[in-house]
C-alpha cells in the first residue's frame, strides 16, 4: 500500500451502483473515501440512505459542488443519469479532477450514435477526451486517460464473450444475435410496478426487444475489433433475481470447421493476462450465481449439435463487473495498481 | 355437461404434472377423476404426497395396474418418465384405452431421432398410431386419435411463436435460434443441486447449450410446417422462478420488407379460432406471470432495429399449456367438447 | 346453477384484489362480471390494466358512478382503499345495493378504535349495518346482511388459528403473540422501495412491529369469542414471495394438560361445517405454497418441547382467503348457494 | 500483518460454510489457506465442487489425514456434520491443533442436553475443554481457547438480541418467545424436497415447531446470563430465500415502565465494544438484506403498543456471523487480532 491512499469521491453515490462503488473504496487497500455526493438525498445520513453502511460510514451526503471535490479528492466516479452526468463530469475536468463516468455520455466514439439514442450531448466537445473502460479491451490506452467512460453492464457481457471470436475472425460479422439476460438491480434504485416485487417475481419478459440502446454500444466495441462495421440484434430480458447478467450470443461461424474448443482456446489467449475473466472448459455453462458479488467474468463456449451455430455466454455481475467494480478495476490501470487489487474476492456462493 | 361424465386415470400422478393434472381434471365440468397411479408412493395418501390435495382429495395412490385402469376409466393420462412411459401406455393400448401420454416416447414420427436423443423405444411399432397433441396445429387429426402424444414444454412456446412465420415462409429456415427461459419446475420434483433453492435462487445459467432433446422436436414440427427440413438452434436456460417458459426465437427475414406488424397479423389469423392463444400487438412482450396457472399462450412479434432479424417471443406456464393444460386440450378436442372447457381461468395474476 | 346469475360489479377493480375478484367472478357458476370500476384508470382497456386478462375481457374500465352500478347490478365488490371505500359503499347502500367492502372501514364494531387507527370515518352512522364477513365465525348473520365488512388478511389466518382455543378457554388470555409473514403482494400495487425487487428479494423484515392497524381487528374477533376484552401483541413481517401468510400464533396453555392433540380436536370441531378450512394433523406444519392462489386455510398446532407454549399455525393466500376469496365466499353464503361455489379449486402447487 | 501468516485448513469445506469459510481466509490480512478437507469429495478440483473458486483456487480437495492437517497448519477450522466432527475434532486436538468446530458437538456444557438433541457424544471427554465462540459474550476466556465451539446460526442471532435484556434483568425469563425465519442456505448443500426450488419459492412454513435443537443452545447461553435457568420457546421457519437469519423475539417486561428506548440503550451499552454488532434506533426494524454476505449483527427493540410486550429483533447472515465469519472473528480474537480484522466488508447491498 502506497503512504498516500487515492482519495476518491463518489458522485451519485446513492444508487446502487454508488451502494456498490462506496463498499469496494472502502475495501480498496489503496484509495480512501473521502464523501459521498447526492442530489436527491443531500443531508441525509449516508447510512439512511444505503442501510448496509449502518454503523460503518458515519458521514452525510453532501451537494455536489465541483470545486470542494476537486479540492478533496484525487478522483472522482459518477454515477449519476445520463445527461446530468456529461455536465458534472465537465465540470470536474475543467478542474483538472480524473473522472470514472459510470454513465453513457462518453462511451460513443460518434455524437451521432449517442444522441440516436440518449438525446443532445450536453458537451460533445469532450468526447474525444475519453477512453472507454472495457479494461481487457482498452488496457494500454487507459494507462493515461483522464475520462473513463466505464461500460453499460450488458456491453461489457456481451463484448467480452464475443471479442476472442470477432477479434480472430471465427465468426460471420452478421447475424449475430445477443440475447441478454438481467437481474432486476439493472434497472436502478428507482420504483416502477416494472420492479414491484409482485409483478417481478415469478416472470420473465423481454423488454425493448431490438431497441435498447445498449445494442449500438456493443456495436461500436464488436465493429472496433473486426475493423470493419457490424450490426447485432440484442435483446435483453428481465429475471427475478437482483443482480446478475447472462449473455448467450449465436453466431454463425466463419468456416465450417469451427469448433467450441477452439473458442475457448481463442479467448483463453485474449484474455490470459486479465485477472477478472475465466474461461470455462468446452460444455460448461456459466452461472450468475457463480460471480454474484465479484468482479469476476466467466465465459463459455459451445456450438449446437447441428454445427451450424456458435454459442458464446457470459457471466458476470451487473453491479460489479458491469458497473461499480469495472471502474475500480480502471482505477487501477490508471494508477499502476495491481489490476485486481481490492478486486480478488471470490463470489459469495450460494 | 353430459349426464355420464368422462372417467380419467392419472397415471404417475406424484410429479408436479401430475399434480396439475389431478387439479386440471377436478376442476373440469365433464371429467371425474377415478384415481392416481404412482409407482414410487403407491400406498401413502394421495394429501400426504400432493399437499395442495389437503382436505380435497381422500384416496390413496394406487399401483399401475393396466387391467384396473382400463376396467375403471374412459381415459388414461399418463406422465411417466420416458421409456417407462411407452410400456405402460403399451399395456393401456393393448386394453383400447384412450391414452393421452405426456412423455417424449411417442412424440416422433422417425425412429431413430427419437433413439438418437432418448435411446431404444420399447414399443416402436405404436409409434405410427399417436398423433402430436398441439391442438392448435393438430387439431383435425386430434379428433379422431386414441393415442396422443402431449408436447413438450420447449416444443409447445417455441412451435407455437415460430409456425406463423414458417408456415407462411415469411422467414428464413436456415439460422433460425431458440433461446428459452424456463421455471425450476420444468426439472421436476426429483432432487439435485441444480434445482436446490440455494443454488438456484439468484442464478441463470443456459444447460444442454445446443444439445438438448427439444430441439429435434422443434425442428420436426417446423419441418413439417415448412415442408422441408430445417435445423435450429435451440438453448434452454434455467431461470429462478417456478413455472414458466419464455422463448425468445430469432430469424431472419424472408423478404426485407417484412415488418413485426406482418408477423403479428400472420399469428392472429393462424390462431383465430384457438381459444389458448392470445397475440399482443406489435411492441408489446409477453410475460410469463401473465399466464401463470392458465392454459393460455401470449405471443409477441417484434423486429430488431437493424431491420435484420425478427424475433418472436412466446409465454406459457410450463406445467399446463407445457404439459397438462395441453392435455386436457387434448381430451376436450377428441372428446368434442369445446376446447376451452375446464381450461378457460385466467392466470393467476399477480 | 340459476337461470339468472347474479350481476357483479368490481369497484377498484385494478389493484391486486381487484384482479383475483374479476378472475373468481368469472370463474362462478352463478355469478356474471357486469363491468370493473376504477378511479386512477378509468377509460383504460381492462386488458391493459390487468395483463392477466388480455384475449379474456374485453371491456374499458368505468368511472364510479353509483347509480350505474345500482341500475347494472345485483351486487358490488369495493375493493378501494380506505375512507374512499366507505364513501363508495355509503353511496351504493343508498341506492340499496349489497355491498362486500374489502376495505377496514366497516370491520370494527368501536368506532372509537377505527378512529384511532384510521382517522375520521366518513359514514360512522353505517357501522351498525355492517356484519364481519369471517364466514366460519359470522356465517348465520351473513345469510341476511346488505354491508359486508370483508376481514383484512391478517386478521382472517391468525383468528382463525386462535378462534378454536379462545372459544373453548384452552389459552390464557394474556400474553398471545402473533408473529405473521406476509408475501408482497399484501402491500398493494402501489409502488415503492419497500416493494423494489432488488430490496426485498433476499431480505425479511419485521414492519410496523408492536403497532399494525391488523391488531386491533384481531383483538375485537378474539375477545367477541372469549366474551370479555383481550389484548395481543401482533408483529407482520415481510417475506420475499408474492402471495400468502403465515401466522405463527403463541399462547400459554389455560391448564397445564393441554395437549396439540386437543387443539387439533377443537379446531376440527368448530370447523367441522367449513369447506375452507383444512386442520393438519398434530406436528404437521401448515406451509403457504399448499394453498396458494386457493380459498384454503391450513391449520397446524404444536407444543413446545417444555410443554409451556402452544404454537398455533395457519396459512393462507392472502389475495384469495385474505381478501377477494373470501368476499365471494360471503356471497355465496348471502345468496344462499353452496358456501365454497366458485372456490372449490386446489391450490396450484406448485 | 504479521511476517509469518497463520496457516489454516478447513476441514469440511465443500459445503456452504466452508465455501465462505475458504472465501473469508482467502480475504483475510493474516490467515493463509493450506488446503481443503473434504470426506466425500475428496481428489475432485476444488474449483469444480465450489464453483466460485474458478480461477481462483488450483487445488485439490484432500482427503482427511490429521498428521497432515497438524503438520502443515497452526488451525484448523471444521465444518463437518454433527458427530462425524467430533472425532476429527478430537484427532486433531491430540496432535496439539488449535480447533475452531462449527458443529454443534462441543457446544454444550451439559452431556445430558447434547445427548438428548443428538445422540451419544463420541468424545464427551473433551467438553469441558471447549470455549463457546460468541464472541461478544466470551471474548476473555476466547483468548486462550485452543478448542471452539462455534455457536449455531440460529442462537447467534437469538441470543444476541436477548442478552442485553436477560443479562441486565429487563425482562421476566419465563415466557420468551423466540420465532425465527431463516434461508434455504441453513439446510446446507444437501438435496431434498424440502430445499427443492419449486417447493419452496413462494411458500413460508415452521419446521420442529417447539422442538428445534437450537432451544436449548438458546436457553443454556440465556441461562447463563440470568445465573438461573429458563426455558424459551423456540420456532424456525424457512423462507425463500438463500441467505439470512431473522430473530424476533418476544418477551414479557420484569417492570411496566420499561421502554423500547430503554432495550435499544443496554444494548448499545452491552456492544459498545463489539465491532460487529449495530443497534438500530428506536422503531427500526433490522433486514437480512442489510447485512447479507456481512459479519455484521444488526438490533432492533420495539414495543408493542399495548405495552405489555418487548419485541427484539436480529438479523444476520447465517453463513457469516451465523457460522463461518463468527469462525474468523474466534480467530481473530484467539491470536490478538482486531476482532474485525477480515470481517469489516459492509453487506453487499442490494
Amino acid at each position: 500500500m502506497t503512504s498516500k491512499p487515492i482519495r476518491a469521491i463518489v458522485v451519485g453515490g446513492t444508487g446502487y451502483t454508488g451502494a456498490e462503488l462506496v463498499r469496494l473504496v472502502l475495501g480498496h487497500p489503496s484509495t480512501e473515501l473521502v464523501s459521498i455526493v447526492g442530489n436527491t438525498t443531500a443531508g441525509q445520513a449516508v447510512a439512511d440512505v444505503l442501510p448496509s453502511l449502518r454503523g460503518i460510514v458515519d458521514a452525510v451526503v453532501q451537494p455536489f459542488d465541483p470545486d470542494a471535490v476537486a479540492a478533496q479528492a484525487d478522483v472522482a466516479f459518477c454515477a449519476l443519469p445520463h445527461a446530468a452526468s456529461a455536465e458534472a463530469v465537465s465540470a470536474l475536468r475543467q478542474r483538472g479532477q480524473k473522472v470514472f463516468d459510470l454513465s453513457a455520455d462518453f462511451r460513443f466514439e460518434d455524437l451521432a450514435v449517442y444522441e440516436a439514442w440518449y438525446g443532445k450531448h450536453p458537451v460533445p466537445e469532450r468526447l474525444s477526451e475519453a477512453v472507454y473502460g472495457l479494461v481487457e479491451l482498452h488496457r494500454e490506452e487507459l494507462r493515461t486517460a483522464d475520462l473513463i467512460a466505464v461500460p453499460g453492464c450488458y456491453p461489457t457481457a456481451s463484448t467480452l464473450a464475443l471479442a476472442p471470436l470477432v477479434k480472430n475472425g471465427l465468426i460471420r460479422l452478421d447475424g449475430i444475435v445477443v440475447d441478454a439476460k438481467s437481474g432486476v438491480s439493472g434497472a436502478g434504485r428507482g420504483v416502477s410496478s416494472a420492479t414491484h416485487f409482485a409483478e417481478t417475481a415469478e416472470g420473465v419478459r423481454a423488454y425493448k426487444a431490438g431497441a435498447h440502446r445498449h445494442g449500438p454500444e456493443i456495436e461500436q466495441e464488436l465493429s472496433r475489433l473486426a475493423g470493419e462495421p457490424l450490426k447485432i440484434a440484442f435483446v435483453p430480458h428481465l429475471i427475478p433475481m437482483t443482480r446478475g447478467i447472462l449473455a448467450t450470443c449465436y453466431a454463425q461461424p466463419a468456416d465450417s470447421s469451427l469448433t467450441a474448443a477452439a473458442c475457448v482456446e481463442a479467448a483463453r489467449t485474449l484474455y490470459a493476462g486479465s485477472p477478472s475473466v475465466h474461461v470455462l472448459d468446452e460444455g460448461e455453462h456459466p452461472d450468475t450465481l457463480w460471480v454474484r458479488g465479484s468482479n469476476r467474468v466467466h465465459l463459455g463456449y459451445a456450438q449446437d449439435r447441428n454445427g451450424q451455430t456458435i454459442i458464446a455466454m457470459s457471466a458476470i455481475d451487473n453491479l460489479v463487473k458491469g458497473a461499480s467494480g469495472q471502474a475500480i478495476q480502471c482505477l487501477n490501470v490508471r494508477f499502476g495498481l495491481d489490476e485486481g487489487a481490492g478486486l480478488q474476492a471470490p463470489a459469495q456462493w450460494p
